[in-house]
């Protein structure tokens, strides 16, 4: 089969590679029908994540149809479309029965890291019973692609975390995929007002389209003034980091109300300042997390529902073979314009 | 009337002050019949809290008797016995309204800092209704001080805060009065692990005798290292910060297990580094708070059901005249072997 | 003044009254702008709330502006335009304290039941800070008067209580404006379907344009076998009660899923059988709940951001000396097709 | 093997029946060490319980050790000595992956009821990787036991169920085993006043011991009453019932404060009468609850810390083969003093 190997930092090719095949009786092997680029995959491909190695097969979005099934696999059938989660649990361990499968002892973020992945024809998904989620008919394939990493990333990471509330003023620090994902589904809990703050004019207006009542273009405006005289100097009930580097968190510590709640999302490569000589009385939480995927199945009711439109986060379309392309399209968001880039088999 | 009286940076003297009066109608006098003194008023008289000015009187925990009512105040009569909080509540703002009451808009801390406080013979309490609690016949008046400040702190900001759960192992940092509270009241939840950890071997021995299950001097052990010996490498579900230096909460970052909770309580005076490289993928909640004393009511019950032994931190005992000579004990806790300080009118 | 005034069973008159006087220093007297009658009001003109007696001024909900103020108000000054709750608040008794106002020992529901309401052209209102809310200019008043009580009751008695969920599937039983109260509310946390049930078509069809997804008229239908056609014989995440007889708490008792909830916002005067035989092992809560009003902050807070159309409530407008034809419409509410009457001063 | 035949009401027998075998790649056969009886069995062996069929082998609590495991199992091997969990969890269908495993798709509450149980020389444990718990060296056999179904049972249904919170006073009707277990595991949240409440002096002389603060005998004394002067005339925090029967239920009803909680753990044969025409304006919460087992991991915590001592509740000890007097035993519990009765191999 097909599939984009990573042959080292700023090497990639869509190159021959052997079909997986069922190793443990947990296993299946899926054809994959739609994959998608995440910008872990960019930092991965910049050599930023050591653990993937020359030779591995990227990426841990998608869906597919059922190839085969190891013995132990009882909810899945050769033939059955599946969403793949990104994240891989066992069901079993410590990690799992706490519904924090981010961390499963067997598990976790391990497709297209330490193992091999979805931008490939096929993949072999580990613990599939507990690792995959069925495509009724008639539901829209691409809105799926979507329940693999994004949408759970900003739900659960950005809006779960932060505990938005009714009539709550939130500020999203960082207009990218994850930062709109959050913009989604924060609207699930309709909060008073979404301050979406960004240096990208063209980022910004997408945000006011799906839904932030106001945006900041900090390159042009001090974002902490701005954010004040908008909450009669009170800063955010939540502020939800969605970039991954120190200033943005540290945007966050200014932006947050009393009492209020600073949500990481970023995956930061270094340590940030936290400003205690400030915070220690302002009755403040702040959380951290790898997404866990564990709601995937209320994601998948609510675009089901129709109460949020997924697909709008898809701005580029190509072939699965055009691969390649597509991560330079993806790589170049800012001037392409782009925020999820979906690929076809 | 007498009264304790900060004259600037190092200087306080036991001098005569006007007995306070009524201001408002929602006011209470209160005869002092206990007080006792707390780590912030060491940082007070330092000059490390500028907000207090010359002759300012300090103290913000204590029990008394009710000399005076305003007009407004309905809960309470002269002659009533009463708990005094370390908190003012308006009891109608909308930080009030969410139990938080150390934000209230026209309260919080004020007592000994933004107005005279409880070291004196007599003490003007705004908003008395809202910031006293009665004390009951036959209740042991030294175990009401301990309400005013010390077990609200410890149990707010450290164990609820924490999210302490039964079975649960957690790790309290620093093993002054503000810790010994916790380890007090961490034991409502029922914890199997509680690991003590300080400098001094005195304070490490007293918090084994109130029910530490492990302690350790990190003078002379790896605190890291031994912490997660006794975890199997896992950290502990909550650790707790009762210092207030950088230090201490970058020691709780690296004890806390992934899903776990670091619960600040120390009053910090410069920033600290936030280790969002490794915390980022964590799951880990990270909590501030000044207390609120919201929980008074339920930890008098706790108290008057011998749950507890609130006394167990005295270790010194005055006369409220001798307060000049109980600072001087205070002030040199270590070497005293002093936790809390009881001035007795 | 002029006010509704109850004389016993059947019996009311707008009549001359003396203008309410500030008796406590917490007081305000507030002359009334706009009004509305509540199902609680048609049962007290029944006679079926006993408390209520001879030469009572009925009426709890309504918008106006302020008078004159006792000496300890400190929130509001002659002159200031207010939301009145429905919900009397000492906010200093245990109650308050806990944010269940529906029990303050100094209040609670007595409006229009233990003292004069707002039926009138003056009512006085005790407690005053804790009991009202400011309108800040620009605010529609029309939407303001929902939230003295009928948005407040729906959402935490209804929508709170039942945990409604992103992507839940939720049925309300009663489609009468506590009922259409709860459809408007629980739609703030993205339900994927709402399932609207009552013996009414008109009221349904009202129920359909409010956001409903389905509904069952359960003179025609089967209302369990209808439900469980539409989840999979789950039965629904939430089944909220807004009648207040027998067999529609039973018909939720045979809607709820294993592992959902039963809200109860019905005012019952008889017992119901619980199918503990049954329901012993589903998992379920069920909660009861008189309305706190505690959220009218959040409340106030979705309408001035038009999450919510609060007005939408209101089909029929009167003065207010035209209460009595009120009366008759509200009172005659399924012919007349009335949800909430709305009477202008 | 030999093992506890069911045939039919009235008629059991300890008789020969072929050793249990590997079904499916997901099941462990365990050798049992130590089982006991529950209060269910006995309604088993009444015939109260229709989906017991004859010949089934009774049985749902135990430890053993393991003999043969499936090709898929991974968490255990031959030799391991094991606690078997009362509640089969297949970890994979959506109720286990709520954590609710008592209505898992392929599993729940089936041991002795659907499948062949416990009380055997041989089980068959399917689904064994999320059904057993590992015994590590050195831990009490007897008190692992009691980690089966009682602990959890109590706890779950009676405690969590009812947020049983630090200072609170709490109701428990019924002081047999269940209600014990209740006792125990309230204890983890350190309330204010447990009040037990039985038709029997002995259980309640037990219950005093077991660290009940007070006890009433409901066949002479007014239980409501009682617990009214004990409680100001507020009623309980939490109400427990541990009995299943209408009159116990409506009791809990007459004792629960208003924003209390009524947990039911009984097993109820027929309705009860709910009295919304008192509880609908109380704020209360009434919470229902088969088993999850899901607590199993945190009990096995406070067990090995000695938070709890398991055993207290073990009265009598029998070899295995002395079966059918040990039910003799517990059918006659009242007059034998019984609580649980442990059978070893």
């Amino acid at each position: 089969m097909k599939a984009l190997v990573y042959h080292g930092p700023g090497k990639m090719a869509w190159e021959e590679k052997p079909k997986p095949i069922i190793k443990e009786p947990t296993d299946a092997v899926v054809k994959i029908l739609k994959t998608t680029i995440c910008g872990t995959d960019l930092h991965i491909m910049k050599g930023d994540v050591p653990a993937v190695t020359d030779g591995r097969i990227i990426g841990h979005e998608g869906i597919g149809v059922i190839e085969e099934v190891g013995d132990a696999v009882t909810s899945f059938k050769k033939g059955d479309r599946v969403i793949i989660s990104c994240i891989t649990s066992c069901g079993k361990c410590e990690y799992c029965k706490k519904a924090m499968y981010s961390h499963c002892l067997d598990g976790g973020w391990i497709l297209g890291n330490l193992i091999d992945g979805t931008q490939a024809e096929y993949v072999r998904i580990p613990h599939a019973d507990n690792s995959m989620y069925p495509i009724p008919t008639g539901a829209d394939e691409e809105a799926m692609v979507m329940l693999s990493d994004i949408l759970p990333t900003g739900f659960e990471c950005g809006v779960l975390n932060g505990k938005v509330k009714p009539g709550d003023t939130i500020a999203i620090v960082g207009a990218g995929p994850i930062g709109m994902a959050v913009l989604l589904t924060s609207q699930f809990y309709s909060p008073a007002a979404i301050i979406m703050i960004d240096q990208d004019d063209n980022r910004l207006a997408v945000a006011k389209s799906f839904g932030a009542t106001h945006t900041i273009n900090s390159m042009n405006e001090n974002a902490v003034e701005k954010v004040m005289e908008l909450t009669e100097n009170k800063g955010v009930d939540t502020a939800i980091e969605a970039v991954g580097v120190a200033p943005t968190f540290e945007l966050c510590e200014s932006l947050v109300c009393a009492g209020g709640h600073i949500a990481n999302i970023g995956v930061h490569g270094k340590s940030v300042t936290l400003h205690l000589e400030t915070l220690w009385s302002k009755n403040v939480t702040i959380t951290t997390r790898l997404v866990d995927a564990s709601t995937t199945p209320m994601l998948f009711k609510t675009v089901q529902a129709k109460k949020i439109d997924a697909k709008k986060l898809i701005t580029h379309r190509f072939k699965l073979d055009q691969i390649v392309e597509a991560y330079a399209t993806f790589g170049n968001a800012a001037k392409e314009k782009a925020l999820k880039v979906l690929l076809t088999a």
